[in-house]
């Protein structure tokens, strides 16, 4: 290590360690494996023709506009757009009230800077979405965690932890990542009753919210809370900011998330994007709304669905046939994830060793835990559907089921 | 302001305010002001036709790459051509060595949180880049100010700042933000070894240094320091990290930057990079890459050198014309400002009032400086020669030469 500057990190230089997932994606890009460890998109959705127009006509119309510096705050035009789109699930904000970020990931990160002091409990579900832990580690945040079920994170055991004065919950209601869960209507009413009560306000992340493959689509935490503070001037006072991205419904590689929050503490978070990076892509976010706009994006949303659901189908089919009955999973309503657990004494790190040799990958649950892993949080493992075609979804299923299969044998012999 | 979030907000949101720059910036956009204010490239000088054909390019060859999530320190062979290009300045990095960021920007504020602690000490110059104050402010830094002169900081004046033992210091070698001054070649080599001697690493800040109008190119802080270090195994060792940008070459809008150092350093710049918004946009870098490559970015850079070098002249013309002799300006050899001094007494605050009745606007050169304000940092006014056309400029500086003149009496008759 280059001593010169290695004596010279700060403190926060040790919240952080590489992500394990990123770690083995690297691992699992070798053509052979059958990989449902990534979070990606599927590449054959991406409407490549439509950025190829937008591109077009961006350039030739604003290519000035397009290539210059522009507001921190975002284009005002995408801006307005995520607004109108928002709307329709009832959450009434403004262009004021969005700020364009680089991913949701960034998201994430402005909120760990503006409200994260080191020492900071953060309340998050057990399991949660790793990328969130890594951008509130850098800030020296410590969590309580609050178990999850098939409903999604367990409202009836919050009291006790909220006592304790936690500064926000972090929460992905729709099609969790990585458990796939979804939390019922009767829960989210209880939350943000549970967040009003104890005075600690809700992150709620929802990176998926469109992509539902059954059922109704439910109430944002957003919306519930200003029904119950009675609130119905805009979007000035609340307990809940929302989050979103269009990384699952138009391309990751653009980068572009958004927060949605009152003005002023948007205005807060603007300050924090100045000096984060300026603002983001102005050419990204001029494309992003040319591809969006005249409801592209909701007839797109309904091919990603179509896609969507048939691999999600195709996987759960794959487990019955294959899997040992000894191994459960979650029956997600949409998202891109679905969460496997494996009989007690299993280890999902060791199996993944296993599968690799078997040429087959997935995340091990363990590291969607906040605080030290116990050997339960090693039973699980979180498999993309969204990413394969339909028959290496199939045959990666089956090899997966060899190595899980082979390793419980093990355990019997131990 | 919603209660709900603003009692739980950091302890850093207290170090952070809007950038003047940024709120001046929006005065400043109405179409009757000539406005000398911004940092923004010549928006005629964007290769609008180039970038067309890149964006063609890319999405039909590699449109679900260009679409997709990508790693972390960016797009290999963007890397790989940075750094091809910083070889011919003796820079001797290899891809590894080098992280693309969102903006030079990001690059600061990834520096703020791998080195700075609350209350560390930062050396700067007097005056500095504002956007650096804003990204290190975050993370709670003090700071230690050395003069500078028209040969840059005054190296003669570091022993007794360095024997304080700051965390790092921050320089632009290059046509300075704001000052437009150059740091001569014999205080390039004493600076490299009172940080040897001190051992306090610098950050080289190097956001135009193609842009010379005149003059030979002087060698980088980075390639001295390994000189005097007697280093010659590439890039594993030194006390200096480097960082340059797209922004003032092919276009601020794509946000693309980058840091060069050891790679063991950029290795922990990636874990942050992670954390901060996963990535940047795939899209955006291999757009970038397309358009730079075949020595496209060389020849480009010898138009944008035409252009400003013609501006700049004009300006200086302008000024010797309109100014009253008690003025004086530097005259940068490079880069996009100059910088005004004033005769004592001179606010230049009072002056943008003044100035923007006149409608042509600047930056009051105050804010460049870090810490509390002193009378004699209200002198100077920063003026930005990229953006305008000719005939503007010199109306421009007409216009402000009322003010000057006006502020001037008022000054006498107080």
């Amino acid at each position: 290590m280059s001593t010169a500057w290695k004596s010279r990190f700060a403190v926060r230089s040790k919240n952080i360690k590489s992500s394990t997932i990123r770690e083995l994606l690297k691992i699992t890009q070798q053509p052979e494996v059958i990989s449902f460890a990534g979070g990606l998109p599927a590449p054959d959705v991406f409407p490549v023709s439509r950025f190829q127009e937008a591109c077009r006509k961006v350039l030739e119309v604003n290519g000035h506009q397009a290539l210059q510096y522009g507001a921190s705050e975002g284009y005002e035009p995408l801006r307005e757009m995520i607004a109108r789109h928002i709307a329709r699930y009832g959450i009434k904000a403004k262009a004021e009230n969005v700020l364009i970020t680089c991913g949701s990931q960034q998201a994430l990160d402005l909120i760990g800077k503006l409200l994260i002091n080191p020492g900071d409990r953060v309340l998050v579900e057990a399991p949660t979405y790793l990328g969130a832990l890594q951008a509130f580690n850098v800030y020296g945040a410590e969590y309580v965690s609050v178990q999850s079920d098939q409903d999604g994170l367990r409202t009836d055991l919050l009291e006790s932890p909220l006592r304790t004065g936690p500064k926000f919950m972090y929460v992905l209601p729709n099609f969790q990542n990585p458990g796939g869960t979804t939390l019922s209507e009767g829960r989210r009413h209880e939350l943000v009753l549970l967040a009003d009560k104890y005075g600690v306000p809700i992150i709620e992340d929802d990176p998926y919210g469109q992509l539902r493959y059954e059922g109704e689509h439910l109430p944002p935490l957003v919306v519930l809370d200003r029904e119950n503070l009675r609130r119905d001037d805009g979007y000035s006072i609340g307990n809940v900011i929302y989050l979103s991205t269009f990384s699952k419904t138009l391309a990751p590689g653009l980068r572009l998330g958004w927060i949605v929050a009152p003005a002023d503490v948007i205005a807060k978070f603007v300050q924090f994007k100045q000096g984060a990076d300026l603002h983001t892509s102005t050419f990204g976010q001029m494309v992003a709304y040319e591809v969006a706009k005249d409801n592209f994006l909701d007839e797109h949303v309904k091919l990603i669905r179509r896609v969507y659901r048939q691999r999600r189908d195709v996987m759960l089919e794959a487990m019955k046939q294959y899997f040992p009955p000894e191994a459960t999973w979650t029956h997600p309503h949409g998202g891109l994830f679905l969460w496997v657990t494996l009989p007690e004494g299993m280890d999902c790190n060791k199996l993944f060793e296993a599968a690799l040799k078997e040429n087959v990958a997935f995340v091990p649950g363990d590291c969607f835990y906040a605080g030290n892993s116990s050997p339960d949080n090693c039973r699980h493992l979180r498999l993309n559907f969204s990413y394969g075609q339909p028959e290496q979804i199939c045959e990666g299923i089956r090899r997966l089921s060899v190595a899980i299969k082979q390793q419980m044998r093990q355990l019997v012999h131990a």
